[in-house]
Protein backbone atom coordinates (compact mmCIF):
# COMPACT_ATOMS: atom_id res chain seq x y z
CA UNK A 1 0.00 0.00 0.00
CA UNK A 2 1.28 3.61 -0.74
CA UNK A 3 1.88 5.80 1.91
CA UNK A 4 -0.01 9.00 2.75
CA UNK A 5 2.92 11.56 3.15
CA UNK A 6 3.23 15.66 4.22
CA UNK A 7 6.72 17.03 3.96
CA UNK A 8 8.33 20.74 4.39
CA UNK A 9 5.08 21.63 6.20
CA UNK A 10 6.07 24.68 8.48
CA UNK A 11 4.74 26.57 11.21
CA UNK A 12 5.35 28.53 13.99
CA UNK A 13 6.10 28.14 17.92
CA UNK A 14 2.76 29.13 18.31
CA UNK A 15 1.33 26.58 15.76
CA UNK A 16 -0.02 28.71 12.91
CA UNK A 17 0.92 27.13 9.28
CA UNK A 18 -0.20 30.47 7.60
CA UNK A 19 -0.54 34.16 8.89
CA UNK A 20 -3.51 36.15 8.84
CA UNK A 21 -4.62 37.75 5.82
CA UNK A 22 -3.76 35.66 3.41
CA UNK A 23 -4.45 37.40 -0.64
CA UNK A 24 -3.33 37.05 -3.75
CA UNK A 25 0.05 38.89 -2.94
CA UNK A 26 0.37 37.41 0.53
CA UNK A 27 -0.27 33.53 0.26
CA UNK A 28 0.52 33.59 3.86
CA UNK A 29 -0.45 36.70 5.34
CA UNK A 30 1.19 38.37 7.61
CA UNK A 31 3.62 35.64 8.02
CA UNK A 32 5.48 36.74 4.44
CA UNK A 33 8.01 34.62 3.78
CA UNK A 34 8.80 33.95 7.22
CA UNK A 35 7.26 30.13 7.79
CA UNK A 36 9.71 29.24 4.16
CA UNK A 37 12.95 31.18 4.55
CA UNK A 38 14.51 27.96 5.79
CA UNK A 39 13.63 26.40 2.62
CA UNK A 40 14.53 29.08 -0.02
CA UNK A 41 18.11 28.11 1.05
CA UNK A 42 18.00 24.73 0.09
CA UNK A 43 19.10 23.01 -3.07
CA UNK A 44 15.77 21.47 -3.42
CA UNK A 45 14.03 25.00 -3.18
CA UNK A 46 16.71 26.42 -5.63
CA UNK A 47 16.15 24.02 -8.50
CA UNK A 48 12.97 24.87 -8.51
CA UNK A 49 13.69 28.56 -9.11
CA UNK A 50 12.57 29.62 -6.31
CA UNK A 51 14.70 32.69 -4.50
CA UNK A 52 17.67 33.09 -6.43
CA UNK A 53 20.02 30.93 -9.06
CA UNK A 54 23.05 29.79 -6.88
CA UNK A 55 22.99 25.99 -5.85
CA UNK A 56 21.65 26.12 -2.65
CA UNK A 57 22.50 24.28 0.91
CA UNK A 58 23.14 20.56 1.44
CA UNK A 59 23.22 20.45 5.28
CA UNK A 60 19.96 18.95 7.11
CA UNK A 61 17.16 21.75 5.89
CA UNK A 62 18.57 19.78 2.68
CA UNK A 63 18.29 16.45 3.73
CA UNK A 64 14.58 16.78 4.39
CA UNK A 65 13.54 19.39 1.66
CA UNK A 66 14.77 16.61 -1.06
CA UNK A 67 12.07 14.27 0.37
CA UNK A 68 9.55 15.79 -0.95
CA UNK A 69 9.33 14.34 -4.53
CA UNK A 70 10.94 10.82 -4.85
CA UNK A 71 8.54 8.41 -4.54
CA UNK A 72 5.11 10.89 -4.97
CA UNK A 73 2.57 9.46 -7.70
CA UNK A 74 -0.02 12.27 -6.88
CA UNK A 75 -0.37 15.15 -4.70
CA UNK A 76 -3.67 16.61 -2.91
CA UNK A 77 -4.09 20.01 -2.26
CA UNK A 78 -6.99 22.48 -0.99
CA UNK A 79 -8.23 24.83 -3.67
CA UNK A 80 -6.45 27.90 -1.31
CA UNK A 81 -3.03 26.71 -2.19
CA UNK A 82 -4.07 26.19 -5.97
CA UNK A 83 -5.23 30.03 -6.52
CA UNK A 84 -6.56 32.87 -4.17
CA UNK A 85 -10.21 32.92 -5.79
CA UNK A 86 -13.14 31.86 -3.57
CA UNK A 87 -16.68 30.60 -4.74
CA UNK A 88 -17.65 29.70 -8.35
CA UNK A 89 -14.44 29.70 -11.26
CA UNK A 90 -15.37 33.50 -13.19
CA UNK A 91 -13.24 31.75 -15.78
CA UNK A 92 -10.36 29.05 -16.50
CA UNK A 93 -7.96 31.31 -17.04
CA UNK A 94 -6.37 30.62 -13.27
CA UNK A 95 -3.93 27.56 -14.30
CA UNK A 96 -1.86 27.72 -10.75
CA UNK A 97 0.83 29.97 -9.38
CA UNK A 98 3.37 27.84 -11.33
CA UNK A 99 3.51 28.88 -14.78
CA UNK A 100 3.80 26.29 -17.31
CA UNK A 101 5.79 23.47 -16.44
CA UNK A 102 4.82 23.48 -12.91
CA UNK A 103 6.95 21.89 -10.18
CA UNK A 104 4.49 18.77 -9.62
CA UNK A 105 5.28 16.35 -12.51
CA UNK A 106 2.60 14.47 -11.57
CA UNK A 107 -1.50 14.19 -11.58
CA UNK A 108 -2.38 16.59 -8.16
CA UNK A 109 -6.17 16.74 -6.90
CA UNK A 110 -7.63 20.01 -5.98
CA UNK A 111 -10.03 19.98 -3.70
CA UNK A 112 -12.71 22.27 -4.77
CA UNK A 113 -16.78 22.13 -4.53
CA UNK A 114 -16.47 24.01 -7.85
CA UNK A 115 -15.32 21.56 -10.44
CA UNK A 116 -13.96 22.54 -13.68
CA UNK A 117 -12.15 20.43 -16.64
CA UNK A 118 -8.47 18.20 -15.85
CA UNK A 119 -5.84 21.51 -16.14
CA UNK A 120 -3.01 19.37 -18.40
CA UNK A 121 0.32 21.11 -17.77
CA UNK A 122 3.74 20.68 -18.80
CA UNK A 123 6.21 18.58 -17.28
CA UNK A 124 3.32 15.71 -16.14
CA UNK A 125 1.45 17.99 -14.08
CA UNK A 126 -2.16 17.41 -14.46
CA UNK A 127 -4.63 19.34 -12.00
CA UNK A 128 -8.14 17.08 -11.29
CA UNK A 129 -10.79 19.38 -9.67
CA UNK A 130 -12.14 17.36 -7.42
CA UNK A 131 -15.21 17.87 -4.66
CA UNK A 132 -15.09 15.20 -2.08
CA UNK A 133 -14.03 14.35 1.47
CA UNK A 134 -10.46 13.54 2.24
CA UNK A 135 -11.17 9.80 2.21
CA UNK A 136 -12.53 10.05 -1.33
CA UNK A 137 -10.24 12.40 -2.22
CA UNK A 138 -7.25 9.99 -1.73
CA UNK A 139 -9.19 6.74 -3.54
CA UNK A 140 -9.21 9.02 -6.72
CA UNK A 141 -5.45 10.64 -5.89
CA UNK A 142 -4.36 6.63 -5.73
CA UNK A 143 -5.91 6.19 -8.94
CA UNK A 144 -3.88 8.74 -10.48
CA UNK A 145 -0.79 7.62 -8.66
CA UNK A 146 0.09 4.20 -9.72
CA UNK A 147 1.97 2.79 -7.53
CA UNK A 148 3.57 5.83 -6.10
CA UNK A 149 2.84 7.68 -2.59
CA UNK A 150 0.34 10.45 -2.11
CA UNK A 151 1.55 13.88 -0.50
CA UNK A 152 -0.75 15.85 1.23
CA UNK A 153 0.42 19.45 -0.29
CA UNK A 154 -1.54 21.91 2.11
CA UNK A 155 -2.59 24.18 3.05
CA UNK A 156 -2.90 23.98 6.46
CA UNK A 157 -7.05 23.17 6.89
CA UNK A 158 -6.30 20.50 4.38
CA UNK A 159 -3.05 18.86 6.44
CA UNK A 160 -5.58 19.04 9.59
CA UNK A 161 -8.87 17.65 7.71
CA UNK A 162 -6.27 14.54 6.75
CA UNK A 163 -4.67 14.25 9.90
CA UNK A 164 -8.45 14.02 11.48
CA UNK A 165 -9.73 11.52 8.93
CA UNK A 166 -6.62 9.16 10.30
CA UNK A 167 -5.14 9.08 6.71
CA UNK A 168 -1.53 10.65 7.33
CA UNK A 169 1.59 8.07 7.68
CA UNK A 170 4.49 10.51 7.40
CA UNK A 171 4.20 14.08 9.01
CA UNK A 172 7.05 16.23 8.30
CA UNK A 173 6.94 19.39 10.11
CA UNK A 174 9.62 22.32 10.29
CA UNK A 175 9.26 24.32 13.29
CA UNK A 176 9.96 28.20 12.73
CA UNK A 177 10.99 30.02 15.68
CA UNK A 178 8.66 32.82 15.74
CA UNK A 179 5.60 33.85 17.33
CA UNK A 180 3.14 34.88 14.72
CA UNK A 181 0.11 35.28 17.08
CA UNK A 182 -2.43 35.13 14.31
CA UNK A 183 -3.33 33.35 11.53
CA UNK A 184 -4.38 29.67 10.93
CA UNK A 185 -3.49 26.97 13.37
CA UNK A 186 -2.51 23.14 12.69
CA UNK A 187 -3.08 21.86 15.65
CA UNK A 188 -6.62 22.60 16.51
CA UNK A 189 -8.95 19.61 16.91
CA UNK A 190 -6.39 16.91 17.06
CA UNK A 191 -5.99 16.72 20.81
CA UNK A 192 -3.89 13.09 21.39
CA UNK A 193 -2.60 13.15 18.20
CA UNK A 194 1.01 11.91 19.51
CA UNK A 195 -0.97 8.55 20.52
CA UNK A 196 -1.13 7.72 16.66
CA UNK A 197 2.77 8.55 15.43
CA UNK A 198 6.45 7.80 16.69
CA UNK A 199 8.23 11.47 16.82
CA UNK A 200 11.53 12.42 16.33
CA UNK A 201 13.22 15.75 16.27
CA UNK A 202 15.82 16.90 14.73
CA UNK A 203 17.29 20.95 15.09
CA UNK A 204 19.01 22.70 12.14
CA UNK A 205 21.95 25.04 12.38
CA UNK A 206 19.32 27.15 10.56
CA UNK A 207 17.24 27.74 13.39
CA UNK A 208 14.43 25.66 12.72
CA UNK A 209 13.17 22.14 14.43
CA UNK A 210 12.34 19.33 11.98
CA UNK A 211 9.54 16.98 13.53
CA UNK A 212 9.19 13.56 11.32
CA UNK A 213 5.88 11.92 13.03
CA UNK A 214 5.94 8.24 11.70
CA UNK A 215 2.96 6.47 12.07
CA UNK A 216 2.98 3.39 14.79
CA UNK A 217 0.69 1.09 12.82
CA UNK A 218 0.75 0.36 9.31
CA UNK A 219 -2.52 1.76 7.80
CA UNK A 220 -5.56 -0.70 7.51
CA UNK A 221 -5.66 -2.86 4.59
CA UNK A 222 -8.11 -1.54 1.88
CA UNK A 223 -7.32 1.86 3.56
CA UNK B 1 22.49 43.68 37.13
CA UNK B 2 20.82 40.01 38.11
CA UNK B 3 19.21 38.29 35.79
CA UNK B 4 15.75 37.25 35.01
CA UNK B 5 15.03 33.78 34.69
CA UNK B 6 12.66 30.79 33.45
CA UNK B 7 13.80 26.95 33.90
CA UNK B 8 12.15 23.89 33.15
CA UNK B 9 9.10 25.14 31.57
CA UNK B 10 6.71 22.76 29.75
CA UNK B 11 4.60 23.30 26.89
CA UNK B 12 2.94 20.82 24.55
CA UNK B 13 3.45 21.21 20.68
CA UNK B 14 0.02 23.83 20.43
CA UNK B 15 1.74 25.62 23.48
CA UNK B 16 -0.10 24.86 26.19
CA UNK B 17 1.79 25.18 29.73
CA UNK B 18 -1.50 23.92 31.40
CA UNK B 19 -4.03 21.75 30.40
CA UNK B 20 -8.15 22.34 31.22
CA UNK B 21 -10.12 21.70 34.14
CA UNK B 22 -6.95 22.31 36.53
CA UNK B 23 -7.74 21.83 40.47
CA UNK B 24 -6.43 20.61 43.58
CA UNK B 25 -6.04 17.23 42.47
CA UNK B 26 -4.90 17.98 39.08
CA UNK B 27 -2.72 21.35 38.94
CA UNK B 28 -2.03 20.57 35.15
CA UNK B 29 -5.87 19.62 34.44
CA UNK B 30 -6.38 17.00 32.03
CA UNK B 31 -2.44 17.23 31.02
CA UNK B 32 -1.91 15.18 33.94
CA UNK B 33 1.83 14.60 34.59
CA UNK B 34 2.50 14.15 30.97
CA UNK B 35 4.25 17.90 30.40
CA UNK B 36 6.59 16.99 33.34
CA UNK B 37 7.48 13.37 32.50
CA UNK B 38 10.73 14.37 31.18
CA UNK B 39 11.69 15.96 34.59
CA UNK B 40 10.85 13.69 37.24
CA UNK B 41 13.49 10.92 34.99
CA UNK B 42 16.39 13.60 35.95
CA UNK B 43 17.95 13.61 39.08
CA UNK B 44 17.85 17.26 39.99
CA UNK B 45 13.64 16.26 40.09
CA UNK B 46 14.60 13.12 42.12
CA UNK B 47 16.71 14.57 44.45
CA UNK B 48 13.70 16.71 45.80
CA UNK B 49 11.54 13.31 46.62
CA UNK B 50 9.56 13.63 43.19
CA UNK B 51 8.89 10.17 41.50
CA UNK B 52 11.06 8.02 42.90
CA UNK B 53 14.05 7.65 44.66
CA UNK B 54 16.43 5.88 42.42
CA UNK B 55 19.19 8.48 41.18
CA UNK B 56 17.50 9.60 37.71
CA UNK B 57 19.44 10.28 34.51
CA UNK B 58 22.43 12.49 33.76
CA UNK B 59 22.29 13.71 30.27
CA UNK B 60 20.96 16.54 28.59
CA UNK B 61 17.31 16.25 29.95
CA UNK B 62 19.24 16.68 33.55
CA UNK B 63 21.86 19.43 32.08
CA UNK B 64 19.07 21.54 31.39
CA UNK B 65 17.01 20.56 34.64
CA UNK B 66 20.05 21.20 36.73
CA UNK B 67 20.22 24.77 36.31
CA UNK B 68 17.13 25.63 38.01
CA UNK B 69 19.08 26.20 41.24
CA UNK B 70 22.27 27.75 40.58
CA UNK B 71 22.79 31.82 41.35
CA UNK B 72 18.85 31.82 42.30
CA UNK B 73 18.25 34.31 45.24
CA UNK B 74 14.22 34.37 44.91
CA UNK B 75 11.33 32.70 42.67
CA UNK B 76 8.80 35.35 41.59
CA UNK B 77 5.53 32.58 41.26
CA UNK B 78 1.87 33.30 40.50
CA UNK B 79 -1.04 32.59 43.29
CA UNK B 80 -2.18 29.43 41.47
CA UNK B 81 1.10 27.28 41.62
CA UNK B 82 1.30 28.69 45.80
CA UNK B 83 -2.26 26.90 46.00
CA UNK B 84 -5.74 25.89 44.66
CA UNK B 85 -7.52 28.74 46.53
CA UNK B 86 -9.07 31.38 44.48
CA UNK B 87 -10.17 34.82 46.37
CA UNK B 88 -9.71 36.13 50.15
CA UNK B 89 -8.11 33.51 51.88
CA UNK B 90 -10.40 31.81 54.29
CA UNK B 91 -7.59 31.18 56.86
CA UNK B 92 -3.74 31.07 56.24
CA UNK B 93 -3.78 26.78 57.13
CA UNK B 94 -2.38 26.39 53.24
CA UNK B 95 1.44 26.69 53.50
CA UNK B 96 2.16 25.52 49.68
CA UNK B 97 2.15 22.32 47.96
CA UNK B 98 5.80 21.45 49.61
CA UNK B 99 5.99 20.31 52.72
CA UNK B 100 7.71 22.38 55.71
CA UNK B 101 10.70 22.11 53.80
CA UNK B 102 10.19 23.48 50.21
CA UNK B 103 12.10 22.96 47.43
CA UNK B 104 13.05 27.06 47.39
CA UNK B 105 15.44 27.63 49.63
CA UNK B 106 15.35 31.28 48.94
CA UNK B 107 12.66 34.21 49.64
CA UNK B 108 9.50 33.85 47.14
CA UNK B 109 6.67 36.55 46.11
CA UNK B 110 3.82 35.16 45.40
CA UNK B 111 1.81 37.28 43.29
CA UNK B 112 -1.67 37.81 44.87
CA UNK B 113 -4.84 40.51 45.24
CA UNK B 114 -5.31 39.00 48.62
CA UNK B 115 -1.80 39.86 50.32
CA UNK B 116 -0.85 37.85 53.98
CA UNK B 117 2.20 37.79 56.07
CA UNK B 118 5.02 36.52 55.40
CA UNK B 119 5.04 32.99 55.95
CA UNK B 120 8.72 31.29 56.70
CA UNK B 121 9.38 27.83 56.49
CA UNK B 122 12.07 25.55 57.41
CA UNK B 123 15.70 25.38 54.81
CA UNK B 124 15.74 29.22 53.83
CA UNK B 125 12.39 29.47 51.83
CA UNK B 126 9.93 32.22 53.32
CA UNK B 127 6.76 33.74 51.13
CA UNK B 128 6.26 37.07 50.44
CA UNK B 129 2.40 37.65 49.56
CA UNK B 130 2.85 40.77 47.44
CA UNK B 131 -0.20 42.56 45.52
CA UNK B 132 2.20 44.28 42.33
CA UNK B 133 2.54 44.16 38.65
CA UNK B 134 5.85 42.31 37.03
CA UNK B 135 7.96 45.88 37.36
CA UNK B 136 6.83 46.61 40.94
CA UNK B 137 6.92 42.34 42.12
CA UNK B 138 10.50 42.29 40.13
CA UNK B 139 11.62 45.33 42.15
CA UNK B 140 10.62 43.56 45.99
CA UNK B 141 12.47 40.16 44.81
CA UNK B 142 15.60 41.78 44.01
CA UNK B 143 15.73 43.97 47.50
CA UNK B 144 14.83 39.79 48.63
CA UNK B 145 17.26 38.15 46.45
CA UNK B 146 20.94 40.24 47.41
CA UNK B 147 22.94 39.62 44.66
CA UNK B 148 21.12 37.08 43.06
CA UNK B 149 18.92 36.17 39.95
CA UNK B 150 15.06 35.70 39.74
CA UNK B 151 13.57 32.79 38.72
CA UNK B 152 9.82 33.16 37.73
CA UNK B 153 8.37 30.11 38.11
CA UNK B 154 5.07 30.00 36.67
CA UNK B 155 2.21 29.76 35.90
CA UNK B 156 1.66 30.09 32.77
CA UNK B 157 -0.48 33.71 32.82
CA UNK B 158 2.45 34.79 35.03
CA UNK B 159 5.63 33.33 32.76
CA UNK B 160 3.50 35.23 29.79
CA UNK B 161 2.98 38.38 31.26
CA UNK B 162 7.03 38.48 32.46
CA UNK B 163 7.10 38.07 28.74
CA UNK B 164 4.82 40.82 27.92
CA UNK B 165 6.44 43.20 30.10
CA UNK B 166 10.16 42.80 28.70
CA UNK B 167 11.48 41.47 31.72
CA UNK B 168 13.19 37.88 30.88
CA UNK B 169 16.55 37.06 29.71
CA UNK B 170 16.46 33.86 29.79
CA UNK B 171 13.72 31.98 29.11
CA UNK B 172 14.26 27.61 29.06
CA UNK B 173 10.97 26.06 27.21
CA UNK B 174 10.53 22.70 27.05
CA UNK B 175 8.69 21.56 24.10
CA UNK B 176 6.79 18.23 24.37
CA UNK B 177 5.72 15.99 21.71
CA UNK B 178 2.12 16.21 23.05
CA UNK B 179 -1.39 17.37 21.70
CA UNK B 180 -3.08 18.75 24.92
CA UNK B 181 -5.86 20.26 22.57
CA UNK B 182 -7.28 22.72 24.88
CA UNK B 183 -5.95 24.71 28.34
CA UNK B 184 -3.39 27.68 29.04
CA UNK B 185 -1.86 29.06 26.23
CA UNK B 186 1.48 30.46 26.70
CA UNK B 187 2.44 32.25 23.61
CA UNK B 188 -0.91 34.19 23.16
CA UNK B 189 0.09 37.98 23.17
CA UNK B 190 3.74 37.85 22.12
CA UNK B 191 3.79 38.09 18.37
CA UNK B 192 7.16 38.79 17.61
CA UNK B 193 8.90 37.67 20.91
CA UNK B 194 11.49 36.42 18.84
CA UNK B 195 12.92 39.54 17.47
CA UNK B 196 13.95 39.90 21.53
CA UNK B 197 15.88 36.55 21.42
CA UNK B 198 18.59 34.31 20.17
CA UNK B 199 16.58 30.94 20.23
CA UNK B 200 18.50 27.57 20.44
CA UNK B 201 17.18 24.24 20.06
CA UNK B 202 18.57 20.75 21.23
CA UNK B 203 16.50 17.93 21.02
CA UNK B 204 16.77 15.26 23.48
CA UNK B 205 16.60 10.98 23.52
CA UNK B 206 13.60 11.05 25.86
CA UNK B 207 11.70 13.12 23.07
CA UNK B 208 11.42 16.72 24.24
CA UNK B 209 13.12 19.42 22.44
CA UNK B 210 14.87 22.00 25.03
CA UNK B 211 14.54 25.59 23.12
CA UNK B 212 16.53 28.18 25.33
CA UNK B 213 15.12 32.07 24.35
CA UNK B 214 18.80 34.47 25.03
CA UNK B 215 17.80 38.28 25.47
CA UNK B 216 19.12 39.83 22.42
CA UNK B 217 20.25 43.39 24.50
CA UNK B 218 21.19 43.54 28.20
CA UNK B 219 18.57 44.48 30.53
CA UNK B 220 18.69 48.32 30.56
CA UNK B 221 20.28 49.82 33.01
CA UNK B 222 18.27 50.39 36.50
CA UNK B 223 15.48 47.98 34.87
Amino acid sequence: MSLVRVHNFSISLDGFGAGDGQALDAPFGHAGSRLMEWAFETSTFRAMGIHGESEGSRGVDEAFASAWGPGIGAEIMGRNKFGPQRGPWEDEAWRGWWGEDPVFHTPVVVLTHHPRPVLSMDGGTAFHFVDADPAAALEQARALAGDGDIRIGGGVATVRQFLEADLIDHLHIVLVPIVLGRGERLWDSLEGLEERFAIEATPSPSGVVHLVFTRRTPPSAGS
